[in-house]
């Protein structure tokens, strides 16, 4: 059965047919994040570090590290930092150093920028997953050369020169062309992880059942192991976790192997917590002084302020077990004993961890 | 594509390929539910009249009715009550009548005395289905002949005179037999929905796997509907909900188009508010005099002393989507908008549960 082996210097993860479902943090990503893109500019890397070990906490079994950052005051000062080409080869390298010293969780490096790509093999330890090369023949001419030369996994995505097709056929076509051409460089069909591409549900009705047959298509025609960004599925709709929640099961039914999504629970934010002050003390409630916010949320029953993982994290635990992946529920009755806090994704770091509460 | 029609005098509902998932409530049932048969062997029908209220509320499209009561008073003075056969063919039609006098939602009248079957299709009205039939010879030649004679679609459940089966490829060829046995009747295969049987994933770890690849042949092979005990796979393991709440999508998924299983999230009971006070005011918190159980749970996070959705009907709404059987998410939407109470469950039937409450 197809096995894609990721390693860090001491750490192995694997994506695979006969393995439970692989989670890919997806935290580590400035594109979007406008005060971590501001904090790497200043040089400040606390946030990716806590976001890191929050992730390896909560269950993820691969941290995606991505250095789509702006550096806006930089390029105020200097032209060639609006130029990702420019600053994304200097930042990946550094976000790798700071995540490798705190944690030993697997790296995947993404970029679209081919020099972040290779500066990041360069440092990394281990076997990481790069991400990712897609049907565009620029970037299939760019990027598995370097496949080929690191030896590494490699996420394909399904889309070529021609955009993202709506048609299941073309980007199941699409897949099998990056297949082929990565065997002509030498790199085997288990090195592949073929993300199929979800649309949105709420833009296109077919969109789950797309998947659904394209991942058992990849798994029994091309033999590849399969990923995909699983929040893209509930985009523009109300209650994205219950959507997210039921598809990820439904995606392991069909056979998916892994998906690249956020293990962390959201804390409960400042707001919520006036908020719900403010409620409390409608209701004629009287709160003791000084009650600090950690049991103010655990007693109203909110949540947490600290991270924790996420109900996806419960869904691919259950269906891990639904699917003959979790031998004697040893996994399932742990996750649910310590209160949601997989014991066996925090072995290595728990000293750490401590110590940073 | 395959539809089986269930019926009550005014409503319809679907099981079928391309329809949303057919929700069977299952808990008006005095099996193992001893506070249950001693009312209803006092003649009270006020929990039956409530539970099919609350499931209809929750979502039920049909709801289950199990007349297998134990009256151990009337046993003593009575030995004729010691006899099922004697009680149910009794009981069956009082139910029914109870139910059909407080709710529209489509009956499935369930028993495994033949005189209770025939009971309750004399007192239904419109189109029950019928639960069940088995593989066994004594029941097919019983109730083959009632499913005729009544035009009724029927369970049929995958084991026969050698028990059931633990080998997948055995109960698919009870299940065909079924079928084909029906077919003998002039019963078409649409009009019946098989159950597969699910095994505890505690006890075997392929139940899971079994079941997603029994539905699909099922579906493929003999086009016909399927259903099952859905809590049955989580028997025996801790977080029973998170089991569940993975394997309806997963099944879903496969192709499953029914489960029997309990729409209703459990209310909080007076053990877990009297606990949780306690640890309120060890916190040093201090409540208003008078403050009534639904304020406090509401406020603390709990859920509700109220009948109210479960989280396996937020995972089937997600999934029905996720498989295109929800056109423009309008159901998803409109589940989320009203807090889980699904409207159009209730619309038939608001002005009653009204006057109840």
């Amino acid at each position: 059965m197809t096995r894609t082996v990721v390693e860090s210097k001491t750490k192995t993860a694997i994506i695979g047919f006969d393995e439970p479902f692989c989670v890919i943090g997806e935290r580590i990503n400035p594109t979007g994040r406008k005060i971590l893109s501001e904090e790497l500019e200043r040089g400040d890397f606390s946030r990716v570090e806590a976001d890191a070990l929050a992730q390896a906490a909560a269950g993820a079994n691969i941290l995606d590290v991505n250095s789509g950052a702006v550096f806006s005051n930089k390029m105020a000062e200097d032209p060639r930092y609006a130029d990702n080409n420019f600053v994304e080869p200097m930042l990946m390298p550094e976000l790798i150093n700071r995540i490798q010293a705190v944690t030993d969780t697997p790296l995947c490096i993404d970029s679209s920028v081919p020099g972040a790509l290779q500066a990041g093999l360069e440092a990394c330890e281990g076997r990481p997953l790069l991400n990712s090369v897609t049907g565009e023949e620029e970037r299939l001419e760019l990027v598995l050369p370097l496949v080929k030369k690191y030896n590494v996994p490699v996420v394909a995505i399904s889309n070529d020169d021609t955009g993202i097709s709506e048609d299941p056929d073309v980007r199941f076509a699409v897949a099998k062309k990056i297949v082929e051409r990565a065997a002509d460089f030498g790199i085997p069909a288990h090195d592949i992880v073929v993300d199929p591409l979800v649309m949105p549900i709420g833009a296109m009705a077919t969109a789950g059942l797309q998947v659904f047959a394209l991942v058992r298509r990849l798994r029994e025609e091309l033999g590849v192991n399969t990923t995909c960004g699983a929040s893209n599925v509930s985009f523009g709709l109300p209650n994205r976790h219950g959507i997210n929640n039921a598809f990820l099961p439904m995606a392991m039914g069909a056979g998916m192997t892994s998906a690249i999504m956020n293990p962390v629970a959201l804390p409960v934010n400042q707001k919520k917590i006036a908020e719900k002050k403010a409620e409390v003390l409608a209701a004629g409630i009287i709160l003791p002084d000084g009650m600090d916010d950690e049991t103010f949320v655990t007693l109203f029953g909110m949540g947490s302020t600290r991270p924790r993982p996420g109900k996806e994290m419960e869904a691919i635990r259950a269906a891990n077990l639904l699917t003959n992946n979790d031998p004697n529920g040893g996994s399932w009755i742990q996750f649910n004993k310590v209160g949601g806090q997989p014991g066996e994704a925090t072995s290595g770091r728990r000293g750490g961890r401590r110590r940073r509460a």
